[in-house]
């Protein structure tokens, strides 16, 4: 699982977001603008104009286009070990050193759900991909369920959960220096896992 | 726990945070400017420039001091039943029902850690402020070891772990609509805390 979902536009359209990932990566929401996105994709902005009406339209397709990207991906996934699977998930989002590509992707997503707090298009964008999170959560444990690797559990509940710790540790580290917590949270979400997903005892 | 600290201003500094306040949770961040502020204020802006450079100066000035606010009454308050305690902080954060003062509250702070992401002021206020509210759990549980009430675990790493859950939800919450998630997330912190707060069995 990476974040290069734009490494090879097909046309214009894709070539715009994927400008428009860029620069909101290395500018933040505040400060994006049509120009920058114009300048990054070495275009008139007019060019931009011409397919997307404002910087919220052009983000918005650009969410609408990662969330798609993304969905793709899970289909094609096979869970093949659950347990492996769990453990990449964790892995993935609670890694210490997240490279620059990762933070960028994860620290935009922060500083967009702040929009989403005063602006419908968001909220509706980030249920949507929520609800996609937590089912591809509930899926990996479900599987695991079905080949007797782990506990009878709620796959629901445990996958809210899960999410929702993930996303706390997203917010957390976008928003503050150092990440020494984070090895903390780690251990305890396996102990969680243990007790809760792995552990094979009575319900 | 209220998020009431601006209910009696005792001078015009304090007058100008509880206006910047009650105006950022109105407007939200990216819309907030002194005008607004002076118009809440029922002040001239210039009142408010005469104490304040500009609009950061004066949000992070009432993030200061909502921090000293809280400060304060955590070093007021006796942890006279740990279990009970812990108990109250799960009810506080995780309420399905929370009302609009405090919506109000967890929404302006996610908007505000978004500017963290580019801002190093407020990265250090969240430093601050994430340091403080993780010291507040463990030191509920690290009482509720001494009392007996609680099984011997490392208060700090489980404080993390909660305290990064509840980030969780607080982001979930004030970027999407519904919190049906949120029973399940609260049965599942309460599932951890009985196998490993709670329990009084081995290590």
């Amino acid at each position: 699982m990476t974040v290069d979902v734009f490494a090879e536009p097909a046309d214009t359209r894709e070539e715009i977001l994927a400008a428009t990932y860029r620069s909101l990566r290395e500018y933040g929401y505040a400060d994006l603008t049509i120009k920058k996105i114009g300048t990054e994709l070495e275009r008139s902005p007019s060019l931009i104009y011409h397919h997307y009406e404002d910087k919220d339209a052009l983000v918005l397709a650009c969410l609408e286009y990662l969330l798609e990207y993304f969905e793709g991906e899970l289909d094609d996934e096979s869970i093949d070990d659950p347990p492996a699977r769990l453990e990449e998930i964790l892995e993935w989002w609670l890694a210490t050193d997240p490279d620059d590509e990762w933070m960028g992707f994860v620290t935009a997503m922060v500083e967009l759900r702040a929009q989403a707090v005063h602006d419908s298009a968001y909220r509706e964008h980030f249920v949507r991909s929520d609800h996609l999170f937590g089912e591809s959560i509930a899926a990996v444990i479900r599987a695991g369920i079905e080949t007797g690797d782990f506990h009878k559990c709620d796959p629901d509940a445990v996958a809210e959960t899960v999410q929702t710790t993930i996303l706390g540790t997203v917010l957390r580290r976008s928003s503050t220096d150092g990440d020494e917590w984070l090895d903390a949270v780690r251990d305890e979400v396996q102990y969680y896992f243990r007790a809760r997903v792995y552990d094979s005892g009575d319900d």
